[in-house]
């Protein structure tokens, strides 16, 4: 299978602490890296991982408070004294974060060798950012106190395998392979008809991840995100905080498992830890009484779809 | 001896890596805290030093590039989340901090209990930019691409000790101690004086500690600071790296050394460090061959004077 990986830089919320950096994820989807999120101290984490800088084109920002795109100032004019041309392309909600970051590139980055494009979607409905031939990425609105969203990683399905031995017992040249894993059909000497299916092996349907922070229980993802692969949700406290969770727009990690049962999902990844916990096992176990595959995560953790 | 000690937050050039986070620098003066630079990730490796946020109330930032000042926004909004409510005062060249963070401050910061008080200095001459009983702070203007100054912290002596033996057999009043610490004399029941010198023990001159960073060596700084107890300069380059030092305006840490000589410092502390050492040690050894009393600087370091 090819690389679906989900890297977690940090999964603490609200300010760093000595425990967790705030939220930032890097998917590697067959080597090309998107980030999620950027709070303070992203571009150590990411060396942490030893995945290549000049291979995140992507970024998108959930939404603009401090502890999901501080970093990004810092990353952006790294990239630049490293000798970045590549466009970086960067997708939050509204015009805010340009409006925000124009002036300190202005000021701090004005001599870079490369350029920063900003594009925002509606924090209001569901819409397809980007788009290529690995994967789509679609937006997830999400109930916090400032415009935010989620974000749906759906693979394309890879195409299917060839069967060797078929090439070689009919003699199909080279040159027609990338024809039939495309979909074709093969006519061999004797006109006879070898359809695609006989030639080839299937390969699984594309796998799908959602990342769902910062919010209040959504129901109205469910359709969406409906037995995706993974599920990185919000569990920022326990449930003798569920008052506060919904003073703040926040879940708790019982909540979030709820939305993983409903959403039948076949992983949960939980994340976004208030500072208050010690041990944040307590948030997994809460969960675990729920839905039963809980991944707690923790900072510099890979988890392979 | 009070305390007067020096905590090194970060002490590498350019952008944060694995080895070394950017400058910055915490001055614990009689258990207040000055900070001075504060490169990303400063709030982490503050926790590091365990010191209390809330002794820090003033912050010295010597210049406007990114490894110097991109940590300032996440340490404001931190501490506005902790509840802060005394003033943070910024001392900065100019007055293009303000300009850039005022508008992520009124975005990102709006609701704060507390006040960030903008103070500018010119970068063109030495002035005193805080006093208070304990020290005097001045800028030294330095030789770097964009306006720069080094910080100089003069502690002022402290009041000299009381000689108990002396004050017992005079029967002096507890309550007169205060104002004979302070420089007076003491007339006994038979009219005799007794001088301040004969009742109290000197204490110490007040200590010196000069930062100097980022800067061509400067020779135009020897007078202010000669003989001062610690002098911290950056040392970005190795002597291989001379042309490369002078082209973008650093120091070697050879020439960091022969200044050290020149102003007759007691300590020299080296860092700044490019990211291109893998063993800083090769700066420690270029700088002593020239002055002996070398430190090489490393985060969590903790210098006392």
């Amino acid at each position: 299978m090819e690389k679906f990986e989900l890297h977690i830089l940090g999964c603490g919320s609200a300010l760093p602490t000595l425990k967790h950096a705030p939220s930032s994820q890097i998917i590697n989807l067959r080597d090309k890296l998107f980030m999620i999120d950027c709070g303070e101290g992203t571009q150590v984490q990411m060396r942490h991982t030893g995945l290549h800088f000049s291979r995140l084109n992507h970024i998108f920002i959930s939404h603009l408070h401090g502890d999901h795109c501080f970093g990004l100032i810092g990353l952006i004019s790294t990239f630049g004294m490293m000798g970045r041309t590549a466009q970086l392309h960067l997708y939050s909600p509204g015009t805010m974060l340009e409006q925000i970051l124009k002036p300190q590139l202005e000021f701090f980055c004005k001599d870079m060798a490369y350029e920063v494009v900003f594009h925002s979607f509606s924090p209001n409905h569901s819409e397809t950012i980007y788009d290529d031939r690995s994967v789509t990425v679609k937006t997830l609105p999400l109930k916090h106190n400032v415009p935010c969203c989620g974000f749906f990683f759906e693979e394309k399905p890879q195409l299917p395998h060839i069967r060797k031995d078929m090439i070689d017992f009919l003699k199909i040249p080279i040159f027609e392979i990338n024809r039939i894993k495309a979909g074709g059909d093969w006519t061999d000497t004797e006109g006879k008809i070898w359809k695609h299916e006989q030639l080839t092996i299937p390969t699984p349907p594309g796998r799908k991840y959602a990342y769902v922070s910062d919010t209040m229980p959504n129901e109205k993802l469910i359709d969406i995100i409906s037995g995706c692969d993974l599920l990185y949700h919000e569990a920022t406290f326990a449930e003798n905080e569920k008052a506060r969770a919904k003073e703040t727009n926040h879940s708790t990690a019982r909540q979030a498992a709820e939305f993983a049962v409903m959403a039948q999902v076949k992983k949960l990844a939980i994340g976004h830890f208030s500072a208050r916990y010690d041990d944040d096992k307590i948030l997994q176990k809460e969960a675990k009484d729920v839905f039963p595959n809980v991944i707690l995560c923790h900072e510099k953790m890979k988890i392979v779809l």
